[in-house]
């Protein structure tokens, strides 16, 4: 059986020793003092190993079964879904009016790597509404937002998102959900959503579905969607529930994981809906919606290589298998411990480093939106917006890979389902797929987020790195951090170049090379955040004589990063130079 | 519904354009003219397409199941197997006295790869049992030959390989399992095995178990070990079929794929067994069957990622969704088809340029293989020896991710189940871990094989490609494949170099960069076989007018595994150059 331990420290030291938020001038964040955020997290620590992990396993067995129309989830979700609950921990950073506790989104998603490693499917019922809330919050009329919001803040209704039909995926313009205006204002919503997490289930009273359709007189492509709100329950104005909406689950999908959350065919039968925005202005709305849940996503990556990587190292510590090639570390067993052997380090290495970068990167992220939201401060907001992508596609991608090789450390247990380590992969999988398949985010950060402001946020973007590694090229402790930083980014700033050069006459040489381009800036991105962690590991060492390991493993960590990870950044150059030639050479009909 | 096509094209092309078997010196190739090897092909392709693949997703979903002791396959299963059975396809390189065709090895991978692609778990029945064969063909006394390999040869009779143990996977020195001998010759075999692959079943009337087990006297760790027959029932002198022997399943494991094929734990009760070969001299045995099994595992890697490919590519062409920015391709249809797009281009000729550089590189092993077999040619034997952990190695890890690129290509679709490109990611995960993890090949490369015969074979390996790149650098045409070659030839001879200069002072340099040398090794091999691939289209669209498509395709596949797969060998290399420092500097207890 797998094991969890939230890894509250690590979190702690993004917090307070990288990110300094107690510090911080944006608005909550001087309450969050060390004692505070340790609570919490101790808190949530504590329901996401003892209550949330050790019904992941169970969850991915069981599955989620459709009886009679109605969906069930599997045995002891409904008991732990109200655990969640009763500690409003959906309501931790949304807003006092409607129940929340307006903590900054930096704590919620501290606390959300935590549930999303504890629990992945579990965790997605809580997710989906509350990207849901944010939706209603950014663009919900007051009543829609006093109707619904308080009952979705404390998780006594839960969210979906629908914009996904058989036929269309990425490209929404195909849309074929209509929505019928009515005479009281309403409209009736008409056609089939597929791939609908947390579409239905029997944990909360009441469903609110966030569904687009094509309402009359929009015009064709993704000009005529609108954003409709579709309660499983019709609700009455005094918030009790009434008559059963005219909405289904046609089937739930039989997936590669998160079996424990219900992927939902949907079905609307001239379902009514509450048109949510302004009409036509659909797809604007729910990109409201998407910035966030891809950031989640991006979580959801590194956060499923976390947990792997907890169990791969304890593997290693524990199962014996051959010698240390220098000499018996166990001579008085039968055999040394897996971690002895330098590829297995090797592995465990690649995983610890890349998932200390990425939570760094990630919650570095998240205070970016919090400047953005609590400050109007527009720079963050353009920064966030240029990242975006790249902690969907980046952190998606690689954390995928580390767990399979997570998996890989087990050696043939790895395959056994029991181990744990084949659910951690199968899991982090769906997070290259949803919320935009990586290839999409690819696009958008090269297509749309590069160019966005003239290229105003790249150019910041490389500022930040240029003013770090300036103002601390007189410190030769952090030498084997700033040279390869440097490179890297130098890396980074020769594909964008390219991309500017080449991009206007032929687009495809942009668009052949997007995918390296999002890599390339990953680690351009986890190369900075761990030479910040090193400067922040160094400064912790020289305040304090206890905790002197953790801070030295920070550093060798870290230096292992720049030493194996980063110079990834050339071959995705040297591929993105490549241009469009070879990738487009082929004709359609020869493949 | 997934579908399957076998490439005979592609196969003929490695055999005849590339190879040129029909005039090579090799004992049997000049039986091979392109009419024999087509009626071969396209036989093996109807047994794949119309008996096999059909089984493959059905197999999956349904799984092996255990009852009283009985092992039972998935409905259509049995009827599969006889077809297999009466085509005699699994005595198709086996000797002629025990009712094989034998036919080269080589022609016998190439029907394996179709085989395989078709349907992975049905295979490995048949995989194990020509895995057995081949054991007891070069260890066993001709009265265990007499007795066993017609039925054996036949499919009568099934096989296994018994190596692993709950407490010892590579470290076979910590087996447990005892051989007591016995007043007649035989031995009482006592003990429990794990991670059996088609342990039991219902297809065959008996199965042959080959047991790794420790008999007195041998001394401690390996040397103790020896190998024995273990049929499940005994075989009397006339051939016939005897009392059920000590030997039961304990379980079916539950595992992320290969769900069709039970993989179980034998327990060992006082089993009667057989010596074959010398008692203690078993693990030289083992790796007789175990070199063989390597390629045929690294087979598969690329055979799953080569029937994914296929899927992918045709999903390409179907699936509507958005336009190509360069004008639309589909203009009277809603979408243009997902291939227009520059990153789904990118994704499939990854995974084209790599499974037929794959395909090439293992047909040339086999051919290699069939040298040595046939001509006891050292050189051949030596240098295959050498290419065995790349094969396996490498064509199995990126296989894997080939395939995982080939579900990506679906979208949310390559998440469900029922499209099918979840079971190829799923079932290729297992090649990756057995007949020893990867990280085990990889040591093998560097601590054994690099250096073997005084690094004989790695040099003739650099001579090979150093030739090629001589004879053919006045052909203008080739300049494209040349050059990354050398650069490529250059980056994996300064690799050896670095461990050379410093694996005998730190073992642990060239140790934590095994893993990376593999994979670098790999490149180069495919960068030889598509120079040579190249070349060898040239050489067809001189003298042929048909098909020009075709190999005007091959040379474009070519060109983007050398623009976008070859400059990895830097990457590799600066990962290995960076040595063993920031691999082993955490102490253990801070992971």
């Amino acid at each position: 059986m797998p094991s969890y331990t939230a890894p509250t420290k690590d979190l702690h030291f993004v917090l307070h020793d990288l990110l300094q938020i107690s510090t911080s001038d944006v608005p909550g964040y001087a309450d969050l003092d060390a004692d505070f955020t340790s609570a919490i997290l101790e808190e949530a620590a504590k329901l996401g190993q003892n209550v949330m992990a050790p019904l992941n396993a169970s969850g991915d067995a069981e599955g989620c079964r459709l009886e009679n129309g109605m969906v069930y989830t599997p045995k002891g979700f409904k008991h732990a879904f109200d655990q969640i609950k009763a500690g409003g921990w959906n309501g931790l950073d949304l807003p006092e009016d409607f129940g929340g506790q307006n903590l900054p989104y930096l704590i919620g998603s501290a606390v959300g790597e935590i549930f999303v490693s504890a629990n992945m499917a579990l965790n997605m019922y809580q997710g989906l509404t509350h990207g849901a809330i944010s939706a209603i919050l950014a663009h919900g009329s007051d009543a829609q937002k006093a109707t619904y919001l308080p009952k979705m803040v404390s998780m006594d209704w839960t969210g979906t998102m629908n914009l996904t039909e058989p036929h269309c995926g990425t490209d929404l313009g195909l849309m074929r959900t209509k929505a019928e205006p009515q005479a009281d204002g309403s409209y009736k919503i008409t056609g089939q959503k597929i791939f609908i997490s947390a579409g239905d289930h029997d944990m909360a009273e009441n469903v609110i579905h966030l569904v687009l359709a094509k309402a009359p007189g929009g015009g064709a492509g993704t000009k005529g969607i609108s954003l409709f709100i579709v309660p499983k329950f019709l609700v009455g104005e005094d918030g009790s529930l009434g008559a059963r909406n005219g909405v289904s689950v046609g089937s739930i999908e039989e997936k590669m994981g998160i079996h424990a959350n219900a992927t939902c065919v949907m079905n609307y039968d001239a379902a009514t809906g509450y048109l949510i925005g302004d009409l036509h202005k659909g797809m604007r709305a729910m990109f409201t919606m998407m910035n966030e849940a891809r950031i989640g996503v991006g979580l959801q990556g590194y956060a499923q290589a976390a947990v792997a990587y907890d169990n791969a190292r304890a593997y290693a510590l524990d199962r014996l298998q051959g010698r240390d090639v220098t000499g018996a570390k166990n001579p008085d067993g039968p055999a040394d411990p897996l971690i002895v052997h330098p590829d297995v380090r090797r592995m465990l290495m690649d995983q610890k480093s890349f998932v200390e970068g990425a939570r760094a990167f990630t919650l570095w992220g998240a205070s970016l939106i919090d400047r953005a939201h609590r400050m109007q401060d527009k720079d963050a907001d353009g920064l966030i917006s240029l990242l975006t992508p790249v902690i969907k596609g980046f952190l998606t991608d690689k954390g995928f890979d580390m767990c399979i090789q997570a998996q890989q450390v087990y050696g043939g247990h790895g395959y056994i389902e029991e181990w744990g380590m084949s659910q951690f992969a199968r899991d982090a999988r769906i997070a290259m797929i949803y919320e935009g398949a990586n290839g999409v985010q690819a696009l958008d950060l090269v297509g749309r987020k590069l160019a966005q402001d003239s290229g105003k946020h790249v150019m910041a973007f490389f500022e930040i790195v240029k003013t770090f590694i300036k103002e601390n090229e007189n410190d030769a402790r952090l030498e084997g951090f700033l040279v390869p930083l440097k490179a890297a980014s130098k890396d980074l700033q020769a594909a964008a170049m390219f991309f500017m050069q080449r991009g206007m006459k032929a687009p495809n040489d942009a668009l052949a090379g997007s995918t390296d381009f999002m890599h390339l800036f990953g680690h351009v991105c986890l190369g900075l955040v761990w030479a910040r962690m090193a400067k922040a590991a160094y400064a912790a060492l020289e305040s304090s004589t206890s905790d002197r390991d953790f801070y030295d493993a920070k550093i060798a960590t870290g230096r292992y990063y720049m030493a194996r990870h980063l110079p990834a950044t050339a071959l995705h150059l040297a591929r993105i130079q490549s241009g469009a030639e070879t990738v487009m050479a082929l004709d359609a009909a020869h493949f």
